[in-house]
C-alpha cells in the first residue's frame, strides 16, 4: 500500500455522476464515433433525464437541439461529458463550476498518464479545481460508466444485453470495462453500476467503492485495479463490505515488474507491492481472480450469495473423460476435496454402475448421462453430506429451441442451502434460452474446468473469512 | 510409453468406418434419444449412403422402413451402429461378419473399462472377434464419430453449425468430443473427420491418427488422449506428421496420479509416464496443450497454417488496460518478446502519441483505438521487423449487424508471411457475421490474453520444430 492517510474518509459524492438527472454531451458531433455512441447508450438506457447537446458547428443533432456553449443552456446540467480537446477542458470545466454544473466526465488522455509533465501539471490543476470547486470528475482518461436504476449510460461503445441485477464494477481500464462487461451479460450477468474510472483525478477507486458497498441494490463488486491511490481508505472500506457480506472480487495488475511500469504509464496510478496487495485481500476476504476470463466465472459463483462452512468441495459429473480431466487439474490447483461418509458412499453405490469408483470426484456414468433426475438424485446425496462444504457439478445449459426444464436443477437449489456450481469442460455461447433456464434453475452454470475449480476455492476462502471476521494484525515492531 | 512393438506397423482401415456407403442403427428406437438423435444427424448431415433401421418392435420408424434383425436386410450395411444392449453386442457382431458386414461402432460401455473382469472377458471376445474376420470396430463404450467428406455423422446429440475444414480429431472422450466441437464450431473451425475413439478394443487412436496424416484435407490434427496404447507406432505416425507439415495439438490426461488412475478406470488406457510423454512430445514437435479452452485457441492459431522462424513475438494492441494485463501475465507464462530494432522504433515514434512508450508490447492508444487503418500501419512496422518471428495484435470480431470492413486485417494479412493471432482481453459469442469477418480477414481472432501467449510459444516452437527436423536420440546406456 501507497501512503499513510487515516482510515477513516469522507467519500466524494459520485451520485453526482452515477445519478444525475440532466447531462450535456459536450463536444457532440456526428462525425465522432464517442460522442454519437453516448448519445446511442443513453437512448437506448431510456435515460428519462434531459440530453443536452452542445458544438457551436451545429444548430440541429439527431433531430434535438444544439446548443453554441454552456452559457447557451436553458439551464445548467448536473453532469457533463466532454468529449472535447485536451486543452479545452480545463477552461470549460471552470466555466462550468460557475454555472452550477456539479460533475463531469471527462473523457480525453493527456492528464497525468505516463511521464509528460504537460499532462501533469494539467491532471494538477483539475485536482486543484475539484477540490476548490466541488465538482466530482470521472476521468480523465475514462469511458464514462452506465448508471442502470437511472439509464444513465455515458459509455461510447455498445453493449447490448446489458440489464439490471446485483453487480457493481469499477474498472480502471475503460476499455476492459467495456469487453469485460458485454461477455459477462452475454453469461446472465445483471449490474446496478459500472464505472470506468480512469486517472481518477478527483472520484477514485475508493469513492466509487463505498458509494457500491453502501448501494442497497449492489450486493457483489467486481474490480479491476492498476493502482490503489488510497490504501488505508481502500482497507476501511474492503472492510465494510466484508462486515455487509457484499464480496469484493478483485483484477489487480501489476505482478510483474512489467505491469507495474505499465499501470503508472496507464492512469498514472502505483501499483505497490503485489505480496502487500494479496496480504490485505486474504485479511479483509477481498478474492484476488487471475484473469477477466476468471472474472466471469467467479461472479457467476459468487451471484447466488451462498457461501460455504469451508472449502472442503464435492465433484459429480456423468462423463469419464470429464472425470479425467478433472482428477488432473484438482490436483495441479490443490483443490480440497472433501472425504465423502461411508454413508453417503453406501447410499451412492447402487445408483451408479458397478465398474465405477465411488469416489470423489464422483462419474456417476449412464446414471447421469441419460437420467437427469438420477444424476440430480445422486447430487443430493453428496449435498447432504456433512463433510461437504459445496459442491460443483456438470452442468449445460440449453442453447437451441429445446424443450428442456429448469425444475430439476431449482429442486436441487432448493434442497441445500450449501453453493452448487454447475459447470461444462468447454466454453461456448449463450442464447437468451439458455439466459431463462439459468435463471429458472437458480445455480451458476459456469465454463472451463479449471476456473470453477477456482471459485470453489475462492468460494471456500471467502465463506471462512466471513465467518472468522478480519484477523487483528499483531503490533508492529519488536519480537 | 508403454509396450515394445516395432515402429512399423500396419493401420487399421478405419475406412470402413468412416467411409462407408451404408449403415444400419441396430436398435434403433423413438424412446432412445441416442439412436434417434443418430438418425437425426444423418439427416443433418445428408447422408447420401442407405440408412437401414432395425428393431423386432417396429414395422416402421421415422417414415421408414425398419427391420426386425440383420438377417431380413436387402443386402449387408457396411457399417452397424449398434445401440443395443452389451449382452446383446457380441453375438450380433459375430451374425454381421457372416453376413459381409465390415465396420461396427459400438456405443455400450461394459467391455474393459475399470476392474470389471466380465467387461475384460467381453473386451477380449470381441478382440479376437475382429482379428478373426477382420471387423473394425470403433469403441466400444464411444460416441461416433463425424466424417464431414462423407455426411456420414454416427454421433448422437445434435451438433450445429459442424462445417467443413482442415481439422481432423479424434478424442478417447466421446462426451469431450461432442462439447469441445461445438465451442470450436462457433469459433469458426472447420473439420474434415472426428472420431471418439472410446475403449479402443479394436481400431484404437494410432490407426485413426494415421489415417489423418494420409488423409489430403486434413491439415492439422486435434487429440484427447487418455493413453496411447501402442506407443512405437504412435511415435512413428507423429513423425511422418510432422515431416508432412501437419500439427498434432494433444490435450493428454494423466498428469497426476488420480488422472492415470480415472483413464484406466474410463477407457482402459494406461496413461503411462506423463513426463515420458512430455519429452515425446518435444522431440516430434506434438504440441502439448493444458485445457480444452486453449485447444480452441491454438487450433485457430494454427489454422493459418503459417509457422514462424522463431518464437520471438511482437503484440501490439490500442489500450492501456490491455497492455497492463498483458504485462503481466506476459511475465508469468515468461513469453518471448522479441528486441525491436532501432529502426522499427523510430518509425514507430512519430505514429503514437508521445506519453507512450515504443517498447514490447506495445500500446499504441489513440494512435490504433479510433483509427484501424493507424494501427494497422503501426503492426505492419512489427512485422517487417526482422527480429520478430510472430504477432499477437488487439483485434475482436464484429457480433452485430454493423458495418466493418475486414480490408484492413487482409492488407495485414497479405503483407506478411509471419504469423499474426488477433486477440481479445476477454471470452464473447460470435454470430454468424464474426465467422465471416474472420474468414475474409484471413487471420484468426482468439480471446483471452493466457491462451494468446500460449498459442505464440506453441506456434514458436512447432515452427522452430519442422525446420530443425527431428532430433536423433543418443544411443541407450554407456557413458
Amino acid at each position: 500500500m501507497l501512503d499513510s492517510e487515516e482510515g477513516a474518509f469522507t467519500r466524494k459524492p459520485v451520485e453526482n455522476l452515477l445519478s444525475a438527472k440532466s447531462v450535456a454531451i459536450v463536444g457532440a458531433s456526428p462525425k465522432g464515433r464517442w460522442p454519437a455512441g453516448i448519445y446511442r447508450n443513453l437512448k437506448a438506457a431510456r435515460y428519462p433525464g434531459k440530453i443536452f447537446l452542445i458544438n457551436p458547428n451545429y444548430k440541429e443533432l439527431w433531430d434535438e437541439k444544439c446548443y453554441p456553449n454552456l452559457a447557451a443552456l436553458p439551464e445548467a446540467p448536473e453532469h457533463l461529458l466532454m468529449l472535447i480537446p485536451t486543452k479545452a477542458v480545463l477552461g470549460t470545466l471552470d466555466e462550468a463550476t460557475r454555472l452550477g454544473v456539479k460533475a463531469a466526465t471527462v473523457y480525453s488522455a493527456g492528464f497525468g498518464e505516463g511521464d509528460d509533465s504537460e499532462g501533469n501539471r494539467r491532471a494538477q490543476a483539475m485536482k486543484e479545481l475539484c477540490d476548490r470547486t466541488g465538482l466530482i470528475v470521472c476521468g480523465p482518461n475514462c469511458m464514462g460508466s452506465f448508471s442502470l436504476p437511472e439509464g444513465l449510460w455515458s459509455f461510447p461503445t455498445p453493449v447490448p444485453l446489458l440489464k439490471k441485477g446485483p453487480v457493481g464494477l469499477v474498472f480502471q481500464s475503460g476499455g476492459s470495462l467495456g469487453n469485460w462487461i458485454k461477455g459477462a451479460s452475454e453469461r446472465g450477468i445483471g449490474f446496478t453500476y459500472a464505472v470506468s474510472s480512469g486517472n481518477e483525478v478527483s472520484a477514485d477507486l475508493v469513492d466509487y467503492l463505498a458509494f457500491l458497498v453502501e448501494q442497497p441494490e449492489t450486493r457483489l463488486i467486481a474490480l479491476m485495479v492498476e493502482g490503489v491511490r488510497r490504501p488505508q481508505a481502500f482497507m476501511t472500506v474492503a472492510a465494510e463490505a466484508l462486515k455487509k457480506n457484499k464480496p469484493i472480487l478483485v483484477v489487480k495488475l501489476g505482478r510483474s515488474e512489467m505491469g507495474r511500469r505499465q499501470a503508472i504509464s496507464h492512469t498514472g496510478a502505483l501499483a505497490g507491492s503485489d505480496e502487500v496487495f494479496d496480504a490485505v485481500c486474504k485479511r479483509l476476504g477481498l478474492v484476488r481472480v487471475p484473469t477477466l476470463e476468471d472474472l466471469t466465472e467467479m461472479t457467476l459463483a459468487f451471484l447466488p450469495r451462498r457461501y460455504p462452512h469451508g472449502s472442503r468441495a464435492a465433484i459429480v459429473v456423468n462423463s469419464g473423460g470429464m472425470k479425467g480431466l478433472l482428477c488432473d487439474h484438482c490436483a495441479e490447483l490443490q483443490t480440497n476435496l472433501a472425504e465423502l461418509s461411508p454413508e453417503t458412499k453406501a447410499a451412492v453405490r447402487p445408483l451408479i454402475p458397478p465398474e465405477l469408483a465411488v469416489e470423489n470426484p464422483l462419474e456417476c456414468g449412464v446414471a447421469g448421462f441419460g437420467d437427469e433426475q438420477g444424476f440430480i438424485n445422486i447430487v443430493k446425496l453428496h449435498a447432504e453430506d456433512p463433510g461437504v462444504d459445496l459442491l460443483a457439478i456438470h452442468g449445460e445449459l440449453p442453447r437451441f429451441p429445446e424443450k428442456r426444464e429448469a425444475t430439476l436443477f431449482k429442486s436441487l437449489s432448493a434442497a441445500t442451502e450449501k453453493p452448487i456450481l454447475a459447470f461444462a469442460r468447454a466454453t461456448y455461447s449463450l442464447t437468451e434460452e439458455s439466459r431463462v433456464f439459468q435463471d429458472e434453475a437458480g445455480i451458476p452454470f459456469l465454463q472451463g474446468i479449471k476456473p470453477t475449480l477456482r471459485a470453489l476455492a475462492a468460494l471456500g476462502s471467502y465463506g471462512e473469512r466471513l465467518r472468522s471476521g478480519i484477523a487483528t494484525l499483531p503490533p508492529a515492531g519488536g519480537d
